[in-house]
């Protein structure tokens, strides 16, 4: 299939690898100065960021190939052109990492198209699903929470280590099962620490290590696994 | 070398079968009804919760043997015995789970019997390091916010997915892979999300779909991402 992707970023860069790995002629295109004339092929992908999309798709104009972009949260409606998309790849990307697309979760929707972007889809990976634009946009929200908040408390615990003169790879073994164990069980069965008892001696110890943001953090998310648990019980 | 451990919970079924498995003799012991005639070894570990280690170490009394505790918060001094030590194994246990000792951290404390300790946790561990009381406090809690606080950001995004009639193994390669970026570059560097940038129309958008502590959670943390970014830059 002949793909235009419009995107120099990290969804991008990977997405027109993966493509062209799976066979597809790629046009890669960069978001700020393409022209109209070079966008080419019955699939373009445009994966910018949320604010450049609909300006994007403005720029492309009138075409008959299927518009459709990368966003987890943007609705359908960004794109103007009639055959439109949503061609959602749910992972955090790195320019400097490998990712094995095959495992990526992608999260289409398309009134128009559904069947091309399916094919496309899942050419280049092997967990493709349909998800409608109010639900995507719930899903992007977990994902917040399940990576972007999830790297901040390692991130709250690397300075925490450097205080104590230990490298942070130290906890490397502790992030790696914490991710594990949710892979057999559900992340409130999996819960532990003193938060889940209010083990109050140890909380305010802890707090009284913190300041600032880490303080607040601390004393928010310990109410909350007591409040999770305890809603679960009863 | 025979070795006791006193504690049916977690930290003391996985320790007592490790130390089986590099063939110690182990005595293993309830921490509630156990008699001090009951306790023998060179080594005797105290693997109850904190608030319980006290007691025990009152109750054991008089002894010959290294009496040592595998709490990461509670001090040397939590043991009454001249010998004492600390053998705190960093990671999350779970009944259902096997995990392999070999890769968790073991830090240890003592005064009187480093060599003794030290061989021991060798014996079971590729990762042994000595570490204080006060120290080791700051590394139990950096051990919260990476397993415990991670794992409740799980929790939420499984709230979240659920509402989206989405299964929460739907994140699990994001999860991974969360993990997975921070063996090879910094948390700060591997952030994203909203966040970074303050993107102000995904996380008022984001805010505007939760409600309660999720939501206090929400901004708190974002704030802290883009304070954490911000300091690190300048």
């Amino acid at each position: 299939m002949v793909v235009s992707v419009i995107g120099h970023g990290r969804v991008g860069t990977h997405l027109q690898k993966a493509l062209r790995q799976a066979g597809h002629d790629v046009v890669w295109l960069s978001g700020r100065d393409f022209t109209p004339d070079e966008v080419r092929g019955e699939v373009v992908i445009i994966a910018v960021r949320d604010d450049a999309i609909a300006d994007v798709s403005r720029h492309i104009g009138n075409t008959t190939a299927l518009v459709a972009h990368t966003s987890g949260s943007k609705p359908l409606s960004t794109i103007e052109q009639k055959r439109r998309g949503v061609f959602y790849p749910m992972q955090t990307f790195s320019k400097e990492r490998e990712v094995d697309f095959k495992k990526i979760p992608l999260f289409l929707e398309s009134y128009t198209d559904m069947p091309l972007l399916c094919q496309l889809a899942e050419s280049i990976s092997n967990n493709v699903r349909e998800l409608d634009s109010e639900n995507r946009r719930k899903l992007h929200l977990a994902a917040v929470f399940a990576c972007n908040f999830t790297n901040h408390c390692y991130a709250l615990a690397s300075q925490i280590t450097e205080e104590a003169g230990v490298d942070f790879s130290a906890l490397l073994p502790l992030i790696d099962e914490t991710a594990q164990k949710v892979h057999e069980m559900s992340p409130i069965e999996a819960q532990t620490g003193p938060a889940v008892r209010m083990d109050m001696s140890v909380i305010e110890r802890h707090e009284s290590m913190l300041s600032g943001k880490a303080k607040d953090i601390y004393h928010l998310i310990s109410e909350s696994i007591y409040d999770t648990l305890r809603s679960k019980e009863n």
